[in-house]
Parts: structure tokens; C-alpha cells; sequence
């Protein structure tokens, strides 16, 4: 039975994705030789994504369910254990022959505990995550936080696999990062290395979720955008753009059909996104920086200018070897990058 | 015959320290068990600086001689090679006893090839390095950048000695800096890392050797504390200081004895160096911020207000698991860290 049609068949809810590796079946007994593989959860404030992934990080299957962050954190830590279950059923791999499960959380983890200590968006406060996981499932469970998890996922399978060092960023409603070196995440000494989205560009800047004001993530992230057009269109400038609804889709969209308020707006916003990056590569030196998020899909009309505005910041020695590249895996990289951590803990 | 006599005893020339660490000597042959030791350099545009240092990071004698830049390169090496061979000498260790020579440059290097690709300061272009002085002498030759030399000999046996991960700056004429993660410094795709002092915090900011505006170091370091206080006096502010061979400790000896202008000026570059170290340490998530270089002599006048700095721009969680402190081994710290290259290569 082909890949695809096993996955089908075992499937019963949420979206599937199968991948059969150029014809190399990952299920044992099926086919040629097998993977290794390891589950990966990426939890977030509307879904739990999970995956199969293997050794080589290609997804097998994934799926994924709603988070129902009212219902609490034991329901969502059931249903996490069900959907990892789901998956390895669907792959026909015994689960003792999975290497294990990575789990991203959006927030504040400490690894050492296996405690999410502080999740906003899901309203969680030290949340024992890796200990009841991974009793109930037998397996082996690590824990990431997410914009780590998503930057190991780019290092693992996406635009910066095989490179030795990355600094990768989420372009979203905010700003995540990760710093990749030798192929690993780099956590510092709370699990918050990588937070570029949290450095103060302007000290008299708009007030950022963190607390302080003006960071990279209240200029350049997509709620920057919306935020300084809003500003623009409340001031009276003329321009398309309607305050109501406003994405920075919008604004993007609206800049390439010539409208002068929105180019200033993306032009300001990618200035600062530029600024930010050289910042963090003089600190880090990269050979990649990897741009992912809702906004990189804007494509060349965000990356050619903030390619020009991160050369007129970066040192030159540092601006010579890096490239700065759209991700890859999109959506995925989280789930990707949690099986990592299993897969090669 | 003691350590210290034994020493003086060999001098011939430059500075001389001697320690015998408890007691202990390093020389095979005399007293109890002896250590491994490697020959540290610290090549700079005034002097050379040499160390022999044991794998417990003391220094076992140590001596400087003239850089001479005028000489050129040839003469340089051809001196430095002496300098070994001499601190050796003085140890009473055979040659080929120990583990190899660390060199700190202070420029760009490319140790793949074991070259200095830029030195400005002593006017070096693609110098061959590693090679040369290893054939001269017979022993590994290992390179880095100063700056990072320095950050490894915090590490190693300073300040942030112990510590998993620390960004350490060096506070001068400008600002070197250094991140070290696992006892070991990153060096970076192009050794560039850690370059903090080119982060640009102003983009409209005052010219920086770099070529680029409103850098951290035209802020924060002395020649910048020494601008922004020249700035002061030219507007014709009220104060004590004089325009004529002003020094960064004059402008902190001024604000200490309550000279309003310099305690403004004191307030802005350590405001700024605040949120510089709290940029690096956003990203690189340390356990310990070293704070060397002349300027760092200020002592508490200049640490208790950047740590207050810092707070109000370091996300809390990376401000509540980091200690800010001034390094300890002075102009060692680059002999010290070179010598860490050649002993734990």
C-alpha cells in the first residue's frame, strides 16, 4: 500500500500531509529501509500542530487540533498525549520505536523542571508539560520554547539546513527569534536567547506587550505595520488604505500599487527590521538569516529593501558572509523543529 | 631555588610578574607536580604583550616589549618569536614541553589560513601569521581576535570564570566585545562575533570608524564619553571640565564631585551602554555581563547605574538570571584567553 493512501486511510480528523521521501517508506516492513522518526507538537493559542517527522526531518503525517485554551491545561495536555497517539498510529510505527516527542510551547519554559512557567496567550502559570507526557505516552518528552523550536526547524529541514550558524526570525503579530549554532538552538541561561523582537530600538517608542517601549517587534512586526499606517491614516495623509481591517498584507499590497502613505510605512518599518537584524548578526555573525512569518510572504518586496537597509548597518566583515533568505518550511517549522529534539537530543 | 628569584633571575627585559600559586611550582623538576602551560601573546599597536600561563589560567611570568608597527610585519614576528622563546626561557620548561602559543591580533583573522587579514592599527594587510611562528618555533601557533582573546580570558580565569555563557565588553577607546558560550568564545562566520560596539543605536548618531553612524561605541566608550562632553563645552555649559586633553575619568572625577554637565554626560553614555548590553544579552540570554577596559576603573560610579540601565531594557527575564560585574584580569585578560587557544585548542 503506497504511503499516501495508508495515511489516508488511518486519518480521521484535521489536516493531513504525507510525504513518502522520493518512494522510501518510513514504515517498517513497508518498503526498503526505515527512519527514525519522533513526534513534534507545536502548541499555540488556536491550534496544537503535531507531526511525524524523520531523522531526516521530512514530515510523514501531521495533523492538527484545536487548543481549547479555556478548557485548562490538564484537558489540553490530555488531548496533546491523544494527538501524539493519533500520529504514531497513523504511521503503523510501534511507539516504542518512536525516538520520542518535542514539544514547542509560546512562552516562558524551563527545560530543567519540564515546567511551562508562563504562557500568556493560554493563560498558563508552571505547567508540569514533560514529566505527565511522558509518562502517559512512555516516551521520552523535551521542551522548547517555540521561536526556538521554529528556528531548529529551518536548522533541521529548511532554509538553513547545513549551515553552521543562523539567526532566524517570525515575522508576525510579534517577533520571534532563534540563534542556531552547530545545528543547535541556542537557549541561554533562561531560554530567551534569540529575543530580538524584544531589543529596544527606540527608548521613547510605542509601548511593547514586554513592558518597555519602542522594541523591534512595535516597529517592524505586522502589528507594527498596521500600527504606523493607522497613525498615517489617522493623521489625515492621503492614501487607499482604510483604517478598518487593516492588515499589513494591506499596506504591503497597497505600497506595490504605488500608494506613497504605504511605501513610507513599508519602507520605515523594513528600515528598522534591517537595523535590527545587522544588530543581531554583528552580535551573533551568521552565515544565514532566515525570515519567516506571515509578512516574509510579502517576498522580494520586503527582502530585496531590507537586504539594501541591513548593509547600511551590519559591519561590512559580517554583511560579506551572510545571506538573508525567506524560510521555508512555513507552518511547519515548529513541529519540525520539536521532533529534533527528540530525534537528536 | 624559588619561583620568583628563579624568574628574575632570567630577565633580561619588560615587565615582570611571577606567581608560584600556592606554592605549587609549574616547573618540572622543582618542587611538587607541575602543570601544562602555553605561551600567550597580545599584540597591540604599543606593545607586545607575552605570557607563559598554566592550564589553571595563572600567569607563570609574564613580559612586554614595543610593537614597533614602523618595523613592519618581518620584524614584528621575528620579535615576537623572540618573546616566546624568551618566557619560555624563564620557565625553565622545555620548548617542547609546552602545549603551543595563542596570539590575540587586533584586527580581522582568518584562521583557516592562519592569516591577519586587516590589522588598521599596526597597518597589517594579509600577514601570515600561524605558520611562520610555528615553524620558527616548533610548537602549535593558534590565532584570535583580541577582542575575543580578552572575553576567553575573562572566561578562562576572570570574571566570568565557571560561567555557561557571558557577554563581555571592553570598555576604551572603543568597544571590543566578546560572547562566550560553553567556556569557549564564539567566534562567528568571519570571527566577528560579539562586535557589540558596532551595534547602531542612533542611525542620525556621530560618525564611527566603522563606517557607519551611531554606533554603541561612539556613546559609550571613552572617546565618546570624551565627544559628548566636548559637545557640552563648545555649547558653553556651565562646568568644571577644560576642552584641552579631556579624558573619559576626568568627566567621571568631574560628575563624582557633583559637576551637573558631566554627571549629564556620565548619565547618557551609561543610559546608552544600558541598553546596548541589554540588546546583546537579549539575544545571547547570559549568565554574567563582564564590563573591562580603562573605563570600567569608575568603578561603582559607573556599574550601580548601568545596572539600573540595563533593567529598563532587558527583558525581565534575561535582567533577572544575569549579574553585571567589572572583569578582573585587567590587560592580562588577552594573554590569559590567547594562552586558553594553545592549552584547550
Amino acid at each position: 500500500m503506497p504511503v499516501a493512501s495508508l495515511a489516508q486511510t488511518c486519518s480521521s480528523r484535521g489536516t493531513i500531509y504525507d510525504s513518502d521521501r522520493q518512494g522510501r517508506s518510513i514504515f517498517p516492513g513497508i518498503g526498503g529501509a526505515s527512519l527514525r522518526t519522533a513526534v513534534g507538537i507545536d502548541l499555540g493559542g488556536t491550534f496544537i500542530k503535531g507531526a511525524v517527522v524523520d531523522e531526516e526531518g521530512t514530515i510523514v503525517v501531521k495533523e492538527e487540533i484545536p487548543t481549547h485554551a479555556e478548557r485548562g491545561p490538564d484537558d489540553i495536555l490530555r488531548r496533546m498525549e491523544e494527538l501524539v497517539r493519533s500520529l504514531i498510529e497513523r504511521t503503523g510505527i510501534a511507539p516504542a520505536a518512536c525516538a520520542g516527542v518535542g514539544v514547542g510551547i509560546p512562552g516562558f519554559i524551563d527545560t530543567d523542571a519540564g515546567v511551562a512557567v508562563e504562557v500568556v496567550n493560554i493563560g498558563w502559570k508552571n505547567v508540569r508539560v514533560r514529566d505527565p507526557l511522558a509518562q502517559a505516552l512512555g516516551l521520552p518528552v523535551h521542551m522548547e520554547n517555540d521561536a526556538n523550536a521554529a528556528a531548529l526547524g529551518e536548522a533541521f529541514a529548511g532554509a538553513a539546513k547545513g549551515c553552521e550558524s543562523a539567526l532566524c526570525i517570525t515575522l508576525g503579530t510579534g517577533i520571534g527569534g532563534g540563534v542556531i549554532l552547530d545545528g543547535q538552538v541556542l537557549r541561554g541561561a533562561s531560554h530567551m536567547a534569540g529575543e530580538i523582537g524584544h531589543i529596544v530600538m527606540y527608548p521613547d517608542g510605542a509601548a511593547c506587550n514586554c513592558g518597555h517601549r519602542g522594541c523591534l517587534e512595535t516597529v517592524a512586526s505586522a502589528t507594527g505595520v498596521v500600527r504606523l499606517a493607522t497613525e498615517r491614516i489617522e493623521r489625515g495623509e492621503k492614501t487607499e488604505l482604510q483604517k478598518a481591517n487593516l492588515t499589513a498584507a494591506d499596506v504591503f499590497a497597497a505600497a506595490s500599487r504605488g500608494d506613497s502613505v504605504a511605501q513610507a510605512v513599508v519602507a520605515k518599518a523594513v528600515e528598522d527590521l534591517g537595523r535590527g537584524l545587522a544588530i543581531g548578526a554583528n552580535i551573533v555573525n551568521p552565515v544565514i538569516i532566515v525570515v519567516g512569518g506571515g509578512m516574509a510572504r510579502a517576498g522580494e518586496a520586503l527582502f530585496r529593501p531590507l537586504r539594501e537597509a541591513f548593509g547600511r548597518y551590519a559591519l561590512g566583515r559580517v554583511a560579506d558572509v551572510v545571506t538573508i533568505v525567506p524560510a521555508t518550511l512555513g507552518n511547519d517549522a515548529g513541529v519540525v523543529g520539536a521532533s529534533k529534539l527528540a530525534l537528536f537530543p
